[in-house]
């Protein structure tokens, strides 16, 4: 569960109530005709949970392997690895999930020093099937490992792709196992598809429990009992050119990797050409708590008004470690916090944190867990994506493409190709 | 070596060069007059270098220790933890680098889980000595390993403060070994001074490089010799208020954390009320690429014309893995790349992402890392240093201070005395 507080110092006008209620009916409709598909995952992948565990459960291959490798890049990997170092520590037992993303050669060779191809599954994600990082490294690993396609290796492979794509044609030309991509779901809004679903419960995670606090989600927000998420799109959409950067500030260590997929959700969506021509977006910032309030936080302070701020923390902390009572000579002056748990102080930081940021009139909100669980995690993961559609509605753009990053693609084959 | 290219397709005008020339004259009177340390700290920290190697070389407990354990937050763990980031590769043999930061209970314990008393070293590290979550940490690591402070573990134990600081009477009222931090570094400008210096050598590495590497890059810029770094500030200086954000974007996975240090050097510096009592400061935002280039890069190609690029790559890597000449059937759309090395590709991926933007009319400048090496860091980290000086002169704002950061403490102290 979460409870939303976004108290942003700001009330929405008429204007922006007509905002809210297009942005609604847009989303309604994307839903209903099933233009954009996310909003379905929730229900629909249900039953890749269920297939998948039962597969788990009858494969020797599965159930031998310690670490699944996932070979994908960007959307293909963000979403499940923010999900793994969410819950990671409610499970000792669960498989190691290992991301092979970045073509960087020392990065590869490390990850690939870790792994014993006969206790590895390897799972190769691409929606296009031809992302260059991602083929690559499979080629890498293909080639280290000696994985053999045509005979004994045949199901230590899994891809996830879109139907119909060129590692779909890839996967039938070998007979191996593969789950689809809906084509109405861009990869930053994956994570509960097959992308995500597939690799966490191969791991050992309870992706239905994640399922269902998604589901929730989802329903409350069609069924209108989720305003204070119109409110919050609204005053981004409002007022990005004012506050053109909002900062999530998430209290907690393990919510670094969800700062990233934030980041990525927001950049890739929200950074675009708008109907009339202009260039539009808010600059996403992800920053974890108390670590950066020692730096970033002087910048937001003093720094140019141009910031909002998300506090995102974490009520009860799975472990419940304490500030010892001890009394140390001559540093007895943060002794004010002996006997209490170290859960206490980072939220008590996080409070005054953002107390003294909005005591300077600086725009912020706050998400609070209850727990670090599946279930908060699925809701936390629709919360975003949904944030990120209403804003783009009101923004005036199709949050769902990315034109932007082709550019550089072509000129990356023309150096190859020349060369 | 580093080969610095700043076409930020900007020309300095009069005013430009008077900021340049008079922001240059501030840098050599704080160097002369010593009221800013971290100039002289790559000659300086030889010293303390040769006393740490010798002895390291002397201590038995130092040399049973697989794990240095560095109990700091902000300035007192990142610079540190961003040299061991990038140097780990070329050292298998070096101690492993442990950094207890953030007072999250479950990151606490998950750290404290892997380590065993008789292999660990403590490095507490403070200015002040009185950081609650350090003090708090070091208190549980007390309780946890039973470290006795009086007895056998004295050795255990290495501070690393201000002289005169409560923490240094701590450590003289106990009689445990100190190193001292200048009163002239502040905290996130102390990484070549004892506070990375000391675990870093302890650990391993070759920090007598390091600090040539940086000592050169301090001569020649006081000899005048890096004109490029008083354009780079002055465009930064003259221009934040339309390019508010800087994206650094370093194409290499062990430069993450070099990231975040860049990220706390220029927030806390930077981001300040001037002299006239405007907020100023843009924002420094750190990417990896090419994970990055799949997501972010589309805010900045589409998204509002608020941001500068700063690309900084790894000429030649230590691996040289290749991309292996495979043909897989229906995928061969990538195999423009086969037969090349990964080091190739993420370089000219890169390259071509750094063209787009200039095609867009983006600023972008670029350094680029000869290689990921002791020297290289070391003058990196001086690169940024001085860049930060310089802009801050330019800006006419106080560098060195932080005052932003303190309302967030006195709250929270309130907090707790009021429970």
């Amino acid at each position: 569960m979460i409870i939303y507080d976004h108290n942003l110092g700001w009330r929405a006008d008429e204007e922006a109530n007509e905002l809210m209620a297009e942005a609604f009916g847009n989303l309604v409709y994307e839903k209903e005709k099933g233009t954009v598909g996310y909003y379905n995952l929730p229900v629909d992948s249900r039953l890749i949970v269920s297939e998948v565990e039962a597969f788990a459960a009858s494969s020797e291959l599965i159930q031998s392997c310690d670490t699944i490798a996932v070979i994908g890049i960007g959307g293909s990997s963000l979403g499940a690895k923010a999900v793994d170092s969410i819950l990671r520590h409610k499970y000792p037992e669960a498989k190691r999930l290992l991301f092979l993303e970045n073509p960087d050669p020392v990065d590869i060779e490390e990850k690939f020093a870790t792994l014993k191809k006969d206790k590895t599954l390897f799972i190769v994600i691409s929606k296009s099937g031809t992302t260059v990082e991602t083929v690559s490294i499979f080629k890498a690993a293909i080639e280290r490992f000696g994985i053999d396609l045509k005979g004994e290796d045949k199901e230590r492979i899994i891809a996830i792709t879109d139907e119909g794509s060129a590692l779909c044609r890839f996967v039938d030309y070998h007979g191996l196992k593969a789950y689809t991509i809906p084509h109405n779901v861009g990869g930053r809004f994956s994570v509960l598809s097959s992308v995500g679903m597939v690799p966490l419960t191969l791991a050992g995670y309870d992706t239905c429990s994640l399922l269902s606090g998604a589901s929730a989600m989802v329903e409350r927000f069609f069924d209108a009992q989720e305003e204070h998420l119109l409110l919050k799109a609204a005053f981004i959409a409002s007022n990005w050119r004012e506050y053109r950067i909002n900062v999530m500030f998430a209290y907690a260590s393990c919510l670094e990797n969800f700062a990233k997929w934030y980041v990525q959700l927001w950049g890739e969506s929200l950074g675009k050409i708008d109907r009339c021509g202009n260039r539009v977006g808010p600059t996403p910032v992800g920053h974890i708590g108390s670590v950066d309030q020692h730096s970033f936080l002087q910048l937001i302070m003093q720094g140019p008004r141009d910031k909002s701020v998300t506090f995102i923390k974490v009520e009860e902390f799975e472990k419940k470690l304490k500030i010892p009572d001890i009394r140390l000579e001559h540093i007895e002056k943060s002794d004010y916090v002996n006997g209490h748990t170290f859960n206490e102080l980072i939220n008590a930081e996080c409070d005054a944190t953002r107390e003294s940021l909005s005591d300077e009139g600086i725009p912020v909100d706050s998400l609070t867990l209850s727990r670090a669980d599946e279930a908060t995690v699925g809701e936390l993961i629709v919360y975003y994506e949904l944030l990120t559609s209403l804003t783009g509605a009101m923004l005036h753009i199709n949050t769902y493409d990315q034109p932007g990053v082709e550019a550089g693609k072509r000129i990356l084959v023309k150096k190859f190709k020349k060369a």
